[in-house]
């Protein structure tokens, strides 16, 4: 636990990382913004504690960041959606990318996005290299980028990576 | 400890939260950008544990984002500088505040970041609203926005901004 002093209380970052400064937490909010919804699909995609996941899912619908919808009545079950306040977190998750890939990962970066309408890179800034079109999560799709694995390269790279491009939004 | 899976071990968003993905190493990075050096000043203004703290920036020069520097020698004491690859951790808390100052603190800002050379503001693209320029860490200042202390508010709050404006970078 954080002390409460008076510049922790006012700074955004401070109070941001309060809801959101949780590995797991960021985790859960990545996989969102590709897609997945469903408990079992955050669990074996991130091979995290049915506990832990159940906590973090719980406390991130309390925050309203996820919208919690049942899609099965017999037997009963839910679904995890983004909600605005959800999908605003792309940006965090595009900056830590960013990051990564140009200091961990020395410039390959395993996983590109991409503008879904016209198919332009987009930059560090959120904006399509190509039509210029400032995006936000649910303009984009996600590749395999230059570091990512092998197989993925190559000479048919290209067409794979069409057919393994994921929905971010 | 997060699991090594597959996704995680080349994820660029997963490498970064391994480096720094725990909440006082965000705020030491924040600090450091607001031109903190010295383990005293992060010390006072953080209210962290000395053992916490020595950990961390122990932790973050190993990691290439503080160069150690000696700036007395007898008593020997050091400063920590934020290196390039520090100083591209700014993105990150940019992005964190924007989240907070939107979703948290409903749309008044604490703090606001401006351009130094022409004092525009910047937005959530890091780009100067008054001149187009995209900033990085150097070319910002950060200053009391509206949802900061009441008695930063009021009719010379302008000129006390400007008295109070603090040096990012």
């Amino acid at each position: 636990m954080l002390p409460r002093t008076y510049e922790q209380e006012i700074c955004s970052v401070a109070a941001t990382l309060e809801v959101l400064g949780d590995r797991w937490t960021l985790l859960i909010a990545r996989d969102a913004c590709l897609g997945v919804t469903r408990f079992a699909d955050f669990q074996a995609r991130l091979g995290i504690a049915r506990t832990v996941l159940s906590d973090r899912l719980t406390r991130l619908t309390e925050a309203g960041i996820f919208e919690r919808r049942r899609y099965s009545e017999q037997p009963e079950r839910f679904e995890y959606v983004l909600t605005e306040r959800g999908r605003d977190i792309w940006p965090i998750l595009n900056s830590l990318m960013t990051w990564g890939d140009r200091h961990l990962k020395g410039g390959q970066a395993p996983y590109v996005i991409h503008h879904r309408r016209c198919g332009g890179h987009i930059d560090d800034r959120r904006r399509c290299e190509t039509c210029g079109q400032e995006v936000d999560v649910t303009d984009v799709v996600r590749l395999p980028g230059p570091g990512g694995r092998p197989a993925e390269l190559g000479p048919d790279a290209e067409s794979r990576q069409i057919t393994e491009s994921e929905q971010i939004g």
